[in-house]
């Protein structure tokens, strides 16, 4: 493994901000502080107690100023995920008596759209509120999802897969009395909070403080009811005792990563920039995915076709480099991100870059510098030749796929497709959910004609789906 | 503020440590290390997220034998709080076709008393099972209240306020067949954890864990359903981020507790059986409660007549020691705890002292050396002269104490009982909570006869109770 510099506190160069940011110096000072100063419950009388009540009051001050709060809307949960949960059940509870309509859009974060899932098994409506290529929603889409009876509606401030930054001003404004919940999980700290939110969540660990802090903010007259059984601490809204030393350390580090945000910021913009620009000339084949403009300074995503992502990322990880995917196959469900599923585009061989802060400029420059080689070095083995097809004159071909997963039913299409002469038709044959998507986001790179899905049974099979392709060229 | 050894880093005497133990060297040079090596997604297949994953198996192993579990058995949870409401939720939803009867016993943690409340408020029927004046439960008690629709039974190992540890196997035994979930956050670590269980909860923080760490088992083919949203993390019990660090630090410090635990156990409970030795002899008035022989080593708690708890409190904690008590005038509610109400003894002047492991015994002489002082300098402003009291001929005698909070109730009665002869009666009439506990325990302490409680609206007032005491000598 290539040496490369220090991140804090990292010997790999760690590009991937977005599951989890290296805690702050200034987080691991304060904690080892507050560890010695807060460590009391802050509920007691004494004066340890009281000492870790002020601790916590001050971090919740300090946290409300950053998210433009009042301290007294703040609520410390025990994670993002936590905090998205308790503020949906919370929200959909207290409004009860508007209805049980819930309105979200398609490329939420996973805690979101299972909460969505628990109250439609509860006999709650959920609608889904789709995105364009880019990611992006579009207001006036929310808009119309609304009905009379909608009692929430919920929408992330920037994409963690992508990316794409959401129009949550306008948004809130389109759907106006509707109470919105803006899952800031991925911009916290980093961006300013968009104003026009009803309730807000976001996640420490995300921007450099500790895990196990998540922060919860109910605007002043937005209606509430825990759906959890009663507990006094944190306004009635999360159970438990108080994680003072790490929510203490979740302050300092919000603040300290405010300050570097505008200078970062944009050193971070521009290196993804290049990234952006530089992984299409460097490697064939592949697509950069998410808003060009409207986006996360610090992150950037591409899928490399004929790409088993799994593979992709051990060799990355080999050569130093820590990056995440959307892949299926890095997946324990084995299903493709709903992220990219719902952009439409490829999900094969998906590479997510989130660069900390402080990264060194020469790392991502070594990162373009050996990314083509590993992507060819795992397509090597799969045998692609796709420039010289060898057609065999028949119009029709049927390619067995069944049981093969990604990124194999799009290789045996890019292989094969040269049997049929142009006008000729493939049927790619696959249970594999990931080809749903990139066999048509294929269609779209290689120029070929996507004509549609049909049900393997037309072809005699008890599973899957038949994948339609013309030969165009 | 005399100086004191130091407990732990602390400079005052800290002897509240059923409320947190301030964290264990062992656990802090754990999380200081965890930070370094275990701070990245353990869901991740790179290097830094592969060694989190390792860290969290390990830690899981250490825990899991500690508890006498399964490693497969435990899931982290965010606090003890949290690992008692999903236990009890989960538990409830799994065995939903055996019914929706919940029981447990009285003197349980207010996380349990909640979250059988959101049980009944959701349609579900809950039976509290009481206690003897020592705060025991009794096995047979407990058997009687199950039924053919009991879903679940939750024991606590050692009650939080009394130190009374209860029968746990005995009660697993007389209920088979109905899930027993043990709350064992007072016990774990410093005690073996009673064999009988199906379901156990524990909190890091209590053992000298950091916060943010609580533990859920749940024994292999226990029926349980998770009340939460859809996660695949923590067996798909507690959703959010795993707070590895953390983890590792609670795991550590678990394992070294345990080791030291059989040292210090009998040091401590010298120490305790000295407290309840000499606060009765040291201090006039006062009822040490709690089983005197089914205890935990470190525990004791005590109640002085004519006191109010938040006075001594802040007392004791200007003489340098930090206590906590179950008075109603140190509640956010002004309710007294209901652990002492269950137990119905005196719940004014309320102190519970903890000892942390590797107190001095010193510091233990010096508590019993200052408390006299204490509570005899609380008391002398109420103005006592119960030696002398003044016969005024009348029969009956109304108090009217509407109003007035405790310790005021019972410190009239003290005052002004001798105002009727040996065989004359008093009425007291107040609004607060504490006197329908505090009279009649009074009354024990004093010899006087309790006659029992009526409405005051037979003493033409429109709130409140009258307690009628019968003077005996």
């Amino acid at each position: 493994m290539p040496p490369g510099p220090l991140v804090y506190g990292e010997h790999v160069t760690y590009f991937d901000v977005a599951s989890t940011a290296p805690l702050h110096p200034v987080a691991r000072q304060a904690l080892t502080a507050a560890l010695d100063e807060g460590w009391a419950d802050p509920a007691r009388l004494y004066r340890s107690g009281r000492q870790a009540r002020m601790l916590l009051d001050a971090a919740r001050e300090t946290v409300a100023e950053v998210l433009g709060a009042r301290a007294d809307e703040i609520s410390f949960t025990g994670s993002g995920t936590q905090a998205v949960q308790l503020g949906i059940l919370g929200a959909l509870a207290g409004n009860r008596r508007t209805g049980r309509h819930l309105v979200h859009s398609a490329v939420e974060h996973s805690s979101v759209l299972h909460t969505a899932e628990q109250h439609a098994a509860a006999g709650g409506e959920v609608t889904e509120v789709g995105v364009d290529r880019q990611g992006l929603v579009s207001a006036r889409d929310f808009a119309a999802a609304i009905r009379p009876d909608t009692a929430l509606a919920v929408l992330q401030s920037a994409n963690h897969e992508v990316g794409t930054v959401q129009p949550v001003t306008e948004t809130a404004a389109a759907i106006s009395g509707v109470p919105l919940l803006v899952d800031a999980a991925q911009s916290a700290g980093r961006l300013p909070v968009p104003p026009g939110w009803s309730l807000l969540a976001a996640s420490a660990h995300k921007w450099g403080g500790p895990a196990g802090v998540g922060v919860l903010a109910v605007r002043k007259g937005v209606r509430y009811a825990s759906p959890l059984p009663a507990d006094e601490r944190e306004r009635g809204r999360v159970p438990g005792y108080v994680n003072v030393p790490a929510i203490v350390a979740a302050a300092a580090s919000l603040r300290a990563v405010r300050a570097e945000a505008e200078r970062e910021n944009a050193r971070l913009h521009a290196l993804v920039e290049r990234i952006r620009a530089q992984v299409p000339r460097l490697v064939p084949e592949v697509e950069v995915v998410g808003d060009p403009v409207n986006r996360l300074p610090h992150l950037v995503t591409f899928s490399c076709l004929y790409v088993d992502g799994e593979v992709l990322l051990t060799e990355l990880d080999r050569a130093g480099f820590a990056v995440s995917s959307g892949s299926s196959c890095t997946s324990s469900t084995l299903t493709p991100s709903h992220v990219l599923a719902a952009m439409g585009v490829l999900t094969e061989g998906n590479v997510r870059v989130s660069l900390p802060y402080g990264v060194a400029e020469a790392d991502v420059d070594r990162f373009l510098a050996v990314l083509p080689d590993i992507v060819a070095g795992v397509r090597a083995p799969l045998g692609l030749d796709l420039a010289v097809p060898a057609a065999s004159g028949r119009q029709t071909l049927v390619i067995d796929a069944l049981g093969k997963r990604c990124p194999l039913p799009v290789i045996e299409l890019a292989k094969r497709i040269g049997e049929v002469p142009p006008g000729g038709t493939v049927a790619v044959l696959s249970d594999d959910e990931a080809a749903r998507l990139d066999i048509p986001a294929w269609c779209e790179m290689r120029e070929q004609e996507y004509l549609g899905e049909a049900p393997a049974a037309d072809y005699g099979r008890d599973r899957g789906s038949a994948y339609l392709v013309r030969r165009t060229t």
